[in-house]
């Protein structure tokens, strides 16, 4: 109860103070699936179509309503954009409680807020419609939606949505790296399969695939206290195993993973690294030593799958179409612009930033210092750009934090060996030359997506104003600046309760807390 | 959410002050499914098995969780038993706040207690099986059980439970009165449908009819606000329809029904009586005019169904066992002994009470009250025996009360006409000629069954007293006095929300109370 209570309160706080939550430090993903509905008039404007073509509103067709496009939603302040939203959820879930929404610590519905609800008095035309999108048109700038309702009563609904700007924030599925009977048999805390089928049998699947895991888990011990059951299966049934090492399990900071791992063997769960699912049938989990090459069988009850993301069906069509087929993921550039169609943003699990490699502008760059173009570079002139360079090659920084280098004059002093105050295009090149190493994907994390629907909306808010004056970096290819400053992702650390009331943290600036304090860390975010 | 706080306290009281919700005044009967688990080490003796040898402990196995199997549970003191509870239900549902979950003011979880907690603390031994009975053998004292675990992961369960007494407490299920279409597309607040079938297709059959019909409702707007849909379509699908005039429906008192039809009217509910559903098809529903036999149909989104209930399969083969084939409703005598069967009880909605006619006794009474064997009362020796009869028949004081009669005296002396002091048989009978007609079956209310389930478990407390001592009235047929009293219903009004803040209350006296006041009343019931 108290638990319980606190949450609640916590969830009120987020709502009523959005901005709050970019102290919010959670790895727990988009997922589950509940039923909201806003008390407050929340079909206001139901039978009449809104008003579509009023003056030269430009259309912006959001598709989903998890971290990535709420975020979005929600700091989009501008007056001149008609949104409309599809998703197959009228609501957005408060992920990083989805555990305790399955442990029983928290309800669903105290971790859920309508949509409706969260765009009710916002400046700009808003329509929301449970449906889900099956195919995007880039061509025509028009999306094929179907809608999902449950009711035994239905045909299913399709329809078309034109868009002139598409924010694609729809996340990704769980990968079973096409394990056998992974889908038929396990559970997941994000969506397993694709629900492009209708739903027109009732087994709501929308109540959330947390509900249901605790439901299995129930099932269970309800199952072992039955009198006609060996004691064999009832061993069986009370074998719980969790596939995936995590943030949902158990691989962090080196710190936390030691942590976390004496924790549970106190616990006494058996943690079983270096070994891979090869087969789940109904009550058996087989699994093949990295090491030996042997194949082990274990009876299960429970089987919870959580071993990272693959790319839905939709938006893999979608990357054939634009000449991305043979990425794993969607890319898009760092203003989270998909590569290779106009028009359309990705956000979120959804998509990955394709970080421009800085040896590939090496000359483009080199030549932009060079003004006096000489063939070698002025110190001087060089410091006007190494601003542009740092922000438009996030990498940079990263080299120089890693390699403990206060500024970019200390990585080319490094390339020369002394302090020449000329530098040619091979020194150049010699002192960039590692860092490309630095680059890395985000996370698909939840503190990523919200980052993201903030950075695009607020660009969007400030659509009009930048295309006049542009704010962003240098372009080293071409001449002028970039509209918009690239996406900047800012790290606050992550949480990972551990049950009982022991968490481990992991902090900027190296910092680890681990056990109870690290608990009361993570409250303290949320309660003030 | 203020609102919910409340329930959820008033819920708290009810836990806490089980004998309080003697208080507690509803309509509304057991039904919906919910998941529920203790959380205070809920499996003790999970794997042993329990001692059910332990001395001579009477072996009693109660079929059932709601108002009637969980208020004898609660009210049983005595440690001379060794109880088992077999029900598809691990919980107890506070069933009058049912309505509230499916309109959302109060959160599923708040209203649900799991049994394993009811029965924590209680001086007998006890065992609960998540699984449904679908056989009962009073002949070798056995039922039949089939478990209900709806994890895919697992085959069904069968096993057997031998039984000294067993106790019947598992509800009715609703009447569709075979009409067609009702099954396959209406909701209903209590099982529509039997279960026996095994739950393999993870369709969360136990998260409750209010939670389904919630969700149809919702589905229906989130429907009707898609650009494809026709006007027409639009309609359809915002049509509710409420099938049936009970409590659940809208039919009470007199000045109830006019203020909730008024009530109704002005909310823009059109209530249509005199007319029948003869089909639902699963976009219309038809019905025939009584007076004109016409048939009209009409498109709607989603139908509650809520006219009534019917006997369970499982209760009706046992009836064609025990020789109550021909009964509509399995039978019992005043003291909950089911007829035609030795050491079966049945309570709350699958039985109904046989109630004893005086005419068929008349006879045995006279001979009982004339002791000095002369063919004439005398009133002094009658007296001794009036206090029986009012007991034994409980409609002698019902017609008392209807005419306004003060005595038993009174009766004899209005069929007399005069003062004589000598009664024959004839005047007797005269007098006694038109008490049955004040005979009634109990209503399958949430008050009746809590009644019952609560006097079962005292004379189950009083049992070995009892057999020494009987306190229950003479028996007119044979000698000596019944062992305990006969179950006796009293009845505390009723109440029933009518949306909004609205409410109708009928309170013992003839009191009525409509509108905010009622509501309140409502609440001061639960929260002290």
């Amino acid at each position: 109860m108290r638990g319980s209570a606190f949450f609640q309160r916590a969830f009120r706080t987020f709502r009523e103070h959005p901005t709050f939550f970019k102290l919010l430090i959670v790895s727990t993903v988009s997922g589950g699936g509940l039923l909201t509905f806003s008390d407050a008039s929340p079909f206001q404007g139901l039978i009449t179509e809104s008003s579509q073509n009023e003056g030269k509103k430009k259309k912006v067709v959001v598709l989903g309503t998890g971290w990535a496009g709420t975020s979005f939603l929600k700091n989009l302040k501008s007056s001149s954009y008609d949104v409309q939203v599809v998703s197959p959820n009228n609501f957005f879930a408060f992920t990083p409680l989805l555990p305790s929404v399955t442990n029983g610590t928290v309800e669903a519905r105290s971790i859920v807020e309508p949509i409706r609800n969260i765009v009710k008095k916002k400046p700009y035309n808003v329509e929301f419609k449970e449906a889900e999108c099956y195919e995007i048109d880039p061509v025509n700038k028009k999306i094929y939606c179907r809608s999902n309702q449950s009711s035994t009563l239905d045909g299913i609904e399709e329809f078309t949505v034109d868009y002139d700007v598409l924010i694609l924030a729809m996340g990704a599925r769980v990968n079973t790296f096409n394990t056998p009977g992974v889908e038929e048999h396990a559970h997941f805390l994000k969506p397993g399969k694709e629900i492009l089928k209708p739903r027109l049998d009732l087994t709501l699947q929308e109540v959330g695939d947390a509900q249901r895991l605790r439901k299995s888990i129930i099932d269970c011990y309800e199952r072992a206290s039955l009198p006609s059951l060996s004691e064999e299966e009832k061993k069986r049934v009370m074998h719980f195993v969790v596939v995936g090492g995590g943030p949902t399990g158990v691989e962090f900071d080196k710190r936390i993973t030691t942590f976390a791992t004496e924790k549970f063997q106190r616990d006494g769960i058996d943690v079983k690294t270096g070994s891979m699912v090869v087969k789940v049938s109904d009550k058996d989990i087989s699994t093949k030593e990295r090491k030996t090459g042997e194949i082990v069988s274990v009876p299960y009850g429970v089987v919870l799958w959580s071993t990272g993301i693959a790319t839905r069906p939709v938006v893999r069509d979608f990357m054939n179409h634009i000449g991305q087929a043979k990425r794993r993921v969607l890319a898009t550039d760092e203003w989270l612009r998909v590569e290779g169609c106009e028009d359309v943003y990705a956000l979120g699990d959804c998509a990955t930033i394709n970080q421009r490699k800085v040896m590939e502008d090496i000359a483009a760059i080199f030549r932009k210092a060079d003004k006096t173009n000489t063939g070698a570079l002025d110190l001087k002139d060089f410091k006007e750009v190494v601003r542009h360079i740092c922000e438009r090659y996030p990498q940079v920084e990263l080299y120089l934090q890693k390699n403990k280098l206060k500024s970019f004059d200390a990585l080319l002093k490094n390339a020369q060996g002394d302090d020449k105050k000329q530098i040619d295009i091979e020194t150049f090149k010699k002192a960039l030359s590692e860092v490309d190493s630095q680059m890395k994907s985000l996370p698909p994390t939840a503190q990523v997506a919200a980052q993201q629907g903030e950075y695009l909306a607020k660009c969007f808010n400030r659509k009009e104003l930048c295309e006049k004056n542009p704010e962003g970096p240098l372009r080293f290819r071409a001449s002028g600046r970039h509209q918009f400053h690239p996406f900047r992702y800012r790290h606050f650390g992550q949480f990972a309760p551990l049950g009982g009331e022991q968490t481990a943290a992991q902090l900027p600036g190296d910092w680890v807390s681990i056990g109870h304090s690290a608990q009361w860390l993570w409250y303290s975010v949320y309660a003030r």
